[in-house]
């Protein structure tokens, strides 16, 4: 079988001048366009954790899978180059083939629109759930990679998009937000960054414990999502709970100068959305000023693989 | 858990100059060295296939999921540079941190050895068996890298070591052949090379394919391990077979011009042996010549993990 996939891969997959040696050989080699820095990161996902394979068509789950990856890129703002992807697949399957296949085609036209050579894999046929891990690299811009270690008291904490709800759908079939922090990176001042995958009060409080700081966040101000609100009326709690806690946003979750977020506001430069949601803070531990103007501690509650 | 395994490897692995960024952002930032290419691998390792978890201690599990990495690199006669790691955990085990921390303590010593850094890595718990991805980076040196498709009529076929039987210990335990791929490849004319990691037989039709030749095996040269005469007397079968046809040899596959070999085997530059073991052929297809002098086709009979 994997003769077989590595034949259509190598029809499939398109050539590419950065990539001297593709799929067929021990490793792939991969020309650097300059002497700049390596962002690498890596991500497994597996059946039924990260996704439901009876449930979701194959090339959504490959779409996700590198859709994942691209986003922990677009975390540190890098532009990404290449990506290799290793694939287990279940051994009880009807036609592995076409589920490797399926995955491949949902990745393809994600790494032809954010210009990323597939540039090898390694596939194998085992016992357990189907498995992808997909391991992305890329390279920070001139202004180098956005760091989550580096937010300063007084920033302002915003978020691209809507948070919440993202297991009606969403989970699945995100945009990574490169180009947003592409352009952000570039034009603003950004102090701190990182994608949101695990909810956005577990997320904001690995950034405060990367740089040292605590956030107030304004419970007024987060963009909760229509697909939170729905899970809400469902399930009778609270939306913004949701928008908290929820896995799996895949949006940027930034820090900049409280003027420089402002203007970024203002001049509104992604179609996603940006929304200030609080204050990086000297003082550490996370906080939220409710509706009525009462303020409590928050708690870290969202979503972690494990 | 995984914070408390990410600051376990914050204070485990060494530091590195060109490590910029390590565990606890969204990615890895490495600098590179020079601007020459990049070689990257990856496997996933899953228990049940490549290991059995309940019968091998974790960190010879760890030390071979980085071994076979970087047994790919030394195929290519690329020199390590990073690699990261992804680990999915199982849920049921009765203390997966100290799963995942016998898993890198296997890594660190052999990363220590071939001069890789850890940049990274991402672990899940989950429902399915444990599995280990690592991709691997390394640099070719100023001779390029060494790929399986320029093997030439004429050239002979060499390998490292002896094959077979490695199920016995030597596919947990193995050192890949990094140091003596370097050094072959800097001192001698290689044509063409890989590792054998689904037997010789399998593996050199993979080569001869790749370059569009043939091969004629001498039987009587071919080095076959200890462990594969000790599995064949026991059950029954020829040591060859297990010579040919047994995985995970983790031995490099060579071709180069007959006096280049010949070179080779009188200056023994490397520790491991070396042998001829046959020819490149202009006609596609592969023959083995019998202690008797009788030649007959060779069938590709290796083991693949699916």
């Amino acid at each position: 079988m994997e003769r077989d996939l590595v034949d259509w891969l190598q029809k499939t997959l398109p050539p590419h001048p950065l990539l001297r040696v593709g799929l067929g050989d021990d490793a792939a080699v991969l020309s650097l366009r300059q002497t700049a820095d390596l962002v690498v990161t890596t991500d497994s996902l597996g059946d039924g954790s990260h996704f439901l394979l009876n449930e979701a068509e194959p090339r959504w789950i490959g779409h996700k899978c590198l859709a994942a990856n691209l986003s922990d890129l677009a975390a540190m703002a890098a532009k990404p180059v290449a990506v290799v992807v290793s694939v287990m697949l279940p051994r009880g399957h009807a036609d592995p083939l076409a589920l490797a296949k399926g995955l491949y085609r949902g990745m393809l036209p994600l790494a032809e629109q954010f210009e990323t050579i597939i540039a090898g894999g390694d596939t194998n046929v085992w016992d357990g759930p189907l498995t992808v891990s997909v391991t992305a690299f890329g390279q920070p811009t001139d202004r180098g990679a956005l760091l989550r270690s580096n937010a300063r008291a007084g920033d302002a904490i915003l978020v691209t998009g809507e948070l919440g709800g993202s297991i009606t759908g969403r989970h699945l079939d995100f945009t990574p937000r490169v180009a947003e922090a592409l352009l952000l990176h570039q034009r603003y001042d950004l102090h701190a960054g990182m994608d949101i995958t695990d909810g956005l009060s577990l997320d904001l409080s690995r950034l405060c414990a990367a740089s040292g700081r605590g956030a107030l966040l304004d419970a007024a101000a987060i963009p909760v999502s229509p697909a939170a609100q729905q899970l809400a009326a469902a399930d009778g709690t609270d939306p913004l709970h949701h928008a908290l806690s929820d896995g799996e946003d895949f949006e940027l979750l930034l820090t900049a100068p409280r003027e420089t977020a402002e203007a970024m506001l203002r001049e509104s430069p992604v179609e996603c959305g940006l929304s200030i949601v609080g204050e990086v803070t000297a003082r550490p531990g996370m906080e939220i000023r409710e509706a009525d103007g009462h303020t409590t501690t928050l708690e870290p509650t969202g979503f972690w693989h494990g």
